[in-house]
């Protein structure tokens, strides 16, 4: 967190936040294109500057919108997707659809045949029986699909248990000893509809250790062993997924993309060296590490409630609506009062939002400016999971998305209106008979 | 949760919902109305019918739909809401304002002054500064304002942390001895603007025992012999808030209404006698126990995969953005498989969504029915909190919303789009120009 506070409000790109909120109005999502050109470019030197045969894929489901795809696009980056829902808005936003990967679970028949029909990059195949619906869509679009498998090595991420996916007991991929994946592999390399090139691994969100890495690479390793022994294969492509921390709060320290990737590309390298096999495309998903520090959501101050000896609650405008990670994931966030940016933060406060639920806590017990209602509190590092998760809790609108850039600023998303929150409404003609 | 399982498949208020699942697709949220009625039949038989000077207003939070709003117009019943947004539905769906109630911390300046510029029923004050707003806006729409004052009695409830209410800490109403209450007593009782009846205070959700109640009425009773001594006020309305828990899953066992209203109301009537004061008019909001059961969601199931000694998850097409429950509060439902309703329940299994997250599970280790790709699986008692906390994670559109009675079916909310997902869509020019 910068703490340079020379400046009377809080500015953000080049913007003051301050007057972002008067324009605007609030709750409202602010994104940052400098932080996530900063963001990528420290990545492209840790990894695909520095290794041949790599690429990078931006994991949309952080935060996904037609702006958020071109702006990807730009950066040449592949996309990658995760429903039938991700991949429209990919489309539709004009994504060249060989540089979309789709991932995730349970891929309805519908996902699957958009996919193929569309033609996208990488299908990877996360279940048991997937493979059989993408040779069945290939076959009626007379396509070749370029796919993954899924693995879970069975290594536990050191993160909430909510986002660790690289476990065996896991609702994801394949477990490297299941008779299911060895029958998937013969069947993708086997069928003329599929063009088998390897392994994906996921092992979970916000890492802040790179061992879970290496630890599941020698299990990947091992497989990739035994099927050139056993059937010749050698694979094309490996997808080490993403994972890498971000900074949330002061006390958070997350690694420099190179704490991961120079032991993983050592490793990697090594491996391929000493078994005489060429070395695959290396491949990685990060979402939260490029998104989330570049975006931060502005609220308005309403009400103080000051319970004597016990707890000062500010409340803001927005809440658990628009940010559901303090609830379901004890989430901590850094907050400031734009609005006073210049003042020392010496108010021990909880930010409340205003949805009618106790568990409505922004942040709990921070340290804030001297506040009062009509400041603009400024929360960080919200890019990712914010108005990706966001829900019409209490029927209110999911605010509006503003895209920053060296002092510039451009609505991304348009605030939802109150209409819009019914239009779905019909009044069933039993109601009145009754 | 009946039982009986001569159907081959599930039926709920007469409807096959196998049925229902090939008409409207899935996932799909099914509301019956039959077990509206009945619960609101059950709610009225212990309180209303019986205790004169009584009312029920319904908590639109847990679910609102213009329909639903209609319902609760029909059943007499009057309306509580916490947000501009749910003020609007209900406006829109031509419920009269006389009957709404608006409850909620930190409510805006603009939520204020449509409450006030309908003509709300009571507008409870939530928030220390907030009668300011009030008034302010009365005088704007030359209006007389029916207040209440919400209490923190500094009772905690049983439940979960996060659905608390009534305990001192709370971003919630006023504690009964803070300045602040006496201050905004003071000057609702002197402005000319507001009509000050009484108090209000709900001690939490899903409550197992009345002993919260009956403690909470004891605080409120000091306050209320206080200000008839002090200040010669005598109470008209006292809102005791709902919270009255519902049957998730068997070992659920809730109480009947009358376990909460008889030594409530006994208690109220022994106060009021005692102290010669007529006994205010007691109003109850009843939310998650009038639409929690008359709820169900219905998905099929897609990938099976089974991890040898570990677990069986059985995946469905939908997830923690259709309910966020599981996920957020570790809420456990009663699950089974529609599709096969008369055979017993006996593969132990993991229900998960198909949300990119390893958290996405909806039911971890219950008993099913042999289960099959395609058979469809009802979730019981998702009438509360689901629909109204759903969200569009990963881009995946809200079900629909079917209303049924007595063997008949009808759209109640129609299935959001894909192309509603991006609707508020822009694609700002500075990317374009970069």
């Amino acid at each position: 967190m910068e703490m340079n506070r020379q400046d009377q409000r809080l500015f953000f790109d080049g913007c003051d936040t301050v007057e972002l909120a008067k324009k605007y109005g609030t709750p409202l999502y602010l994104v940052s294109l400098s932080s996530i050109y900063e963001k990528v470019k420290q990545l492209k030197s840790a990894f695909t500057d520095r290794y041949e045969n790599t690429r990078i894929a931006y994991a949309a489901k952080a935060f996904l919108t037609k702006g958020m795809v071109r702006i990807i696009d730009e950066l040449d980056l592949c996309l990658d997707v995760v429903s039938g829902g991700e991949l429209d808005c990919a489309l539709r936003a004009g994504f060249p659809p060989e540089r979309i990967e789709f991932n995730g679970n349970n891929k309805l028949p519908w996902e699957i045949d958009l996919a193929v029909k569309s033609g996208v990059g990488r299908l990877i195949i996360d279940g048991f029986n997937e493979l059989d619906g993408i040779i069945e869509s290939a076959k009626k679009h007379h396509r070749t699909v370029p796919v993954l498998i899924r693995l879970t090595p069975g290594v536990s991420a050191d993160s909430h248990d909510y986002i660790v996916t690289g476990k065996k007991d896991s609702k994801f991929g394949f477990p490297v000893d299941s008779p299911a994946l060895y029958r998937t592999i013969e069947q993708a390399i086997e069928s003329e509809y599929t063009d088998f090139l390897g392994f994906h691994f996921h092992i979970g969100s916000q890492l802040e250790s790179n061992e879970v890495y290496l630890d599941s690479l020698d299990i990947v390793f091992e497989l990739l062993k035994k099927l050139r022994k056993e059937r010749g294969f050698v694979s094309k492509e490996l997808n080490i997924g993403g994972g890498f921390g971000i900074r949330y709060t002061e006390e958070d320290d997350p690694k420099p993309f190179d704490y991961f990737f120079t032991p993983v590309m050592e490793k990697i390298d090594a491996f391929f060296k000493e078994e005489g096999m060429p070395r695959p495309e290396i491949v990685t998903e990060p979402g939260r590490s490029l998104i989330g520090e570049a975006g931060r959501t502005l609220y308005t101050v309403g009400s103080i409630k000051e319970i004597a000896g016990l707890r000062r609650y500010v409340m803001i405008d927005g809440g658990m609506n628009d940010n559901i990670r303090p609830a379901l994931y004890q989430a901590k966030y850094h907050v400031v009062n734009a609005s006073k940016y210049d003042q020392e933060p010496t108010e021990l406060s909880t930010v409340s939002g205003k949805i009618c639920e106790s568990g409505d806590i922004l942040a709990k017990d921070v340290l804030l400016a001297p506040t009062e209602p009509g400041d603009i509190l400024a929360f960080y590092s919200t890019g990712a999971y914010g108005y990706s998760m966001a829900s019409n809790y209490n029927k209110i609108p999911v605010p509006a998305v503003v895209l920053l850039y060296k002092g510039k600023d451009e609505l991304m998303v348009k605030r939802q209106t109150l209409e819009e929150l019914h239009r779905n409404d019909l009044i069933p003609e039993m109601i009145s008979r009754l």
